[in-house]
């Protein structure tokens, strides 16, 4: 039985809130709510908490709840628990580490894939947005095939702010951008830490974002058809650095023996 | 307006298998028809047309036709041509050509994606089993995000078969299996013209397809969770055959400057 994912109804959503039990994604308001003490109530729990809420369209709210009486008020529960940047940047500082800035991915199965084949090749943790794009749902979780539960994932309310955080932690910014010059492989992944920033299916990397990248790099494309699926075109830049690390650590084994 | 892709009914099925204007993907039949003239009729036609005809429960059939009247028979239209495997071999002659062997993809997300990558990489042909997994339809054409209209897709009722004639006409037969001893990237893509053979989501490739393999070939994961997405693997190893293109031509290109 799969755990309900969505609370409904002013007064859930406040007992919620106020337990502390659950992990928040969202919290989505109808954007003709009448404002009174309950909806009051929430908003401010929400902003004490740092939990977003947005609002939405009401025929949305009713499609979420399957027409539950959910009196303008649905909050999103994520299935797993998000971490913070600085706990995972302090966690992982003994050895190299990479990390994905995934920058507003808006499809659920492309989130669960890039997760899927970022922990294949050992990819750390995973940042992000709390305002933009998909956040963990059981759908990312269903298509991670199980990779969510080996990941750390970051929910950022600034992706710019956490690249930051990271590039003073000692990590490179990579960014994906098909206008780059250099090529993918063309840069060595084997001694630094990393956090590769991916974006969106249709709007690509944000500018703020690009512009902390110490590193653009391109997919080159056999034909002039140039549009790769997001997931696999992190799965190929995840890999080149797999195979550079494996070929690496062979050198160094020929070497030392 | 997306044209319809299915076609209900006895009489509409036998009158689109006798015009001969449509593509086929298979004719669904009710495993409760009762035999009658025209389904005798709409099997001996779609035989004679080399068209795969399979039974399926009455409810797939109503779901389908979203409980139109079906009488019991469904055809599955295809929205591209598909080739015929001569032709393809034919036609590519003249170049070095690589084709991915895709083993029953079930999920249309999945092949759209792994035609998208393909079309990426410079692979001219995909072919698909008729009796297992998923034809081309409507969701792979749009998950493919165009790429099918760039890529010749061959509809194989042998895929052993298929491998075998491609074997014959110089193709070396490369079979991504992850009990393999030889990582993707110790082979050399650059002169051959190639065939990757990528299993199903759940079975892998079957093993009379993987005992034709001239090469068998794993990813190697930097954690031991083994288990990437299929449309994932596939990009992996086909832009590891980009990679080594790019650099094979620039080292000749300093070569002979």
């Amino acid at each position: 039985m799969e755990e309900s994912l969505y609370i409904y109804g002013k007064n859930a959503v406040t007992e919620a809130l106020e337990a502390g039990d659950r992990e928040f994604n969202r919290i989505l308001i109808s954007d003709n709510s009448r404002s009174d003490e309950k909806l009051e109530r929430i908003k401010s729990l929400a902003k004490s908490l740092g939990i977003v809420f947005q609002f939405v369209n009401k025929e949305k709210l009713n499609q979420i709840s399957e027409n539950a009486h959910h009196q303008g008020v649905v909050a999103q529960i994520s299935p797993i628990k998000y971490e913070k940047l600085e706990d995972f940047i302090e966690k992982n500082s003994g050895e190299l580490t990479s990390v994905i800035i995934a920058d507003g991915i808006e499809d659920s199965h492309n989130l669960g894939a890039i997760i899927r084949s970022a922990v294949c090749a050992g990819v750390k943790g995973i940042v992000i947005p709390s305002r933009r794009g998909v956040l963990i749902n059981s759908t990312v979780e269903k298509t991670s095939a199980g990779a969510i539960n080996k990941i750390s994932v970051i929910k950022a309310n600034s992706l710019v702010n956490a690249v930051q955080i990271l590039k003073k932690s000692n990590y490179w910014a990579i960014a994906s951008d098909h206008h780059a010059e250099d090529n993918y492989f063309d840069i060595d992944y084997t001694d630094m830490n990393f956090a590769l920033i991916m974006g969106a299916e249709h709007s690509g990397i944000s500018k703020s974002l690009l512009n902390l990248a110490d590193f653009k790099v391109k997919i080159p494309m056999l034909t002039n058809f140039n549009s790769l699926n997001v997931s696999n075109a992190t799965a190929i830049i995840l890999f080149e650095s797999v195979r550079q690390k494996l070929n690496f650590d062979k050198k160094r084994g020929r070497t030392n023996g």
